[in-house]
């Protein structure tokens, strides 16, 4: 290419006057700073606050940033382990996002700064110089639920809608409050993959992130209740809908791609809710699912938590033909702070009892999206092997 | 379906707790508030604060709030038309966005809140019941750039990767300091041709929405630039590169896509940048596109607007062969207060001296989204009929 610039270039400076909204407010000031020591800088420009702190997972509460000159106020970190990291700043009381920093994330109805701090974990949820997978936001048709709905779906580099290789699936579900964004957002999955893939830790799959909500077609903003502010509400499903309705989904992806339809290459995981959909739908289903993941996943049944003594007769029965047909991998992890805890220790007593095979992941922390993109980096690499 | 709500109803109570961060720190606080009358109501909590102002397209300068009660600011616009308006907070010299609103957009480096005031223009910019296309972040390759780059497409309802019907392509590119989201996101294309289609005005055809910039794989975030602030610069191509590369975007999606690959059912428009590039692209391939849109289009030549007396030998020519098959439409929209606005009258008494036909189109207002929605909304529907 010539080294010559376009008339564009002299566009430059016109265009940048009528497009200084849209460059920030301050656009010569940067953070955050990720520093070479793995301590991070943050920069705020507030010259009449009296207070600001930046709140984020390395403190347990909002840490008071110095006003340094010109009214900036400054915080730099101590040397925090390579990760994603969410923050926000709090001015006066008033929650407020990173005026520099564009990117940002929505869980549920709040949006969070990120941040990556380089050099391990960070790096598989950072967008590398590797082959990526193509993202869809798909719309199809589930008479279940007598609605059109939307799911995302990755299809992985090199995938060709066309050609002979077929691929395996990998259903991923989201959390209450969570929607068909989440996953492909919050959790980085399609990054996440195509880093893993490249490395050859993980096999090449199609990944279908589907909006586990029965009431709602689609994320907020997309369907026709968009502008409606996000809450958990929407994600009270009628008894049974979302385990009832699964293999409308499942029906989709086998007749629109090129999928090896068979259990043998099929896994579904969740987190929270989505982790009590994979561990209901996996049990329904039992010749569906050769790899189930359960992340934090909400195992409850009727209000309570498994009786691993005296299981309902129901489920206990179903969970026997599940394990008569046993998964390949069936694999529950959890925080030790998990406000779920203490009901999956109840299942992995019940699932003890029986004598039937699962892995057991436990981790520090709680029910955060930290351990749910650490979940996925472990699990993934496990599958159709 | 059973109105019984599942186990995950109980869930509620604990997990709400959990979230609370995600519900944002004052869900029961709701702004904007859009009011029958269509006036808006904007709130937000600052107790500390000395002042508050709101800033969006409706005033020229921001509006001071006025503090209520319990640190509550609120201001209520006049009625505003129905459309799509942006809009962010001044508290006390900080610009910030609404923390109780997640619906943003953003900008080159800049996220600002939206809201729609319905009736009218911005019903036609939110997502309604009617059946929608898919939309997919596609990589594909580039050999005339040497890179793998990403692209967005936008596929109709009903649109069958193997079934026999073959759509018409509407190739539609960004402005500078923009890339392969700004149509989808800032332009809401995806949500104007489901509406637009549904309601009849517009035929079913695919939208394809590239990067722009091409030194550049894919948005910040997504490609090896990935958490760099954006910024103009990254628009900067070499002479000649977007021009020249365009055809592998062609030829990828009639490779990949149920298209009907010939000028007739080709069209290219752009905002701006994009518009110099539709173009130039344009021109360069005169058998290629039989609609041309040039929204606010950078319609420069060696730096300055075209002389429409005595016009560049090179250029002349190749204008001449475009306009001797000349497109089915030549669209040309600005706004008179648009910075580009001579270069554009300029280059109409250059069409108008060789008697080319070309439809103009000339709006209130300057360089500004609203502006380049409007005219999606004019131009979609006089393609391919």
């Amino acid at each position: 290419m010539k080294n010559i610039f376009t008339l564009l270039c002299l566009l430059a400076a016109p265009a940048c006057l009528c497009a200084q909204e849209a460059l920030g407010y301050r656009p010569e000031l940067i953070s955050p700073v990720i520093n070479a020591d793995g301590t991070v800088t943050f920069n705020l420009e507030a010259p009449h606050a009296s207070s600001v702190k930046v709140a984020g997972p390395w403190h347990e509460s909002p840490v008071a940033m110095q006003r340094t000159a010109d009214g900036i106020w400054s915080l730099t970190t101590d040397t925090l382990p390579s990760d994603l990291y969410c923050y926000y700043y709090d001015i006066d009381g008033v929650r407020t996002l990173d005026p520099v920093n564009p990117y940002v994330m929505r869980d549920i109805a709040s949006l969070t700064n990120i941040l990556v701090v380089p050099g391990g974990q960070g790096d598989l949820m950072t967008a590398r110089d590797v082959p990526h997978g193509n993202v869809a936001k798909v719309w199809y048709e589930s008479p279940s639920l007598g609605m059109t709905r939307r799911m995302t779906v990755y299809t992985p580099a090199g995938y060709d809608p066309e050609g002979d290789t077929r691929y395996p699936v990998f259903y991923l579900l989201h959390g209450m409050g969570g929607d068909e964004y989440a996953w492909n957002e919050l959790g980085r999955a399609p990054v996440i993959l195509d880093n893993l893939i490249a490395a050859g830790k993980a096999v090449p799959m199609i990944v279908v992130m589907p909006n586990g909500n029965a009431q709602q077609a689609a994320a907020p903003g997309i369907g026709p209740d968009n502008f409606a502010k996000p809450d958990m509400k929407r994600s009270v499903s009628p008894a049974g809908a979302i385990e009832n309705s699964f293999p409308d989904i499942v029906k989709y992806i086998d007749s629109n791609y090129r999928t090896i339809p068979d259990k043998a290459h099929r896994a579904i995981a969740g987190l929270s809710m989505g982790g009590g959909h994979s561990w209901a739908i996996s049990r329904k289903y039992p010749d569906m699912f050769d790899y189930v993941g359960l992340f934090s996943a909400a195992v409850r049944w009727n209000g309570g938590g498994v009786d691993p003594d005296a299981p309902d007769k129901t489920f206990a029965e179903m969970a026997a033909r599940q394990f008569e047909n046993a998964p390949a991998l069936y694999w529950i992890a959890i925080g030790k702070d998990d406000f779920l805890y203490e009901f999956n220790a109840m299942y992995r007593k019940f699932l003890d009892n029986n004598g039937w095979e699962y892995v057991y992941h436990e981790t520090p922390g709680g029910h955060t999206w930290k351990n749910w993109r650490d979940y996925l980096i472990e699990f993934t690499p496990m599958l159709f092997k």
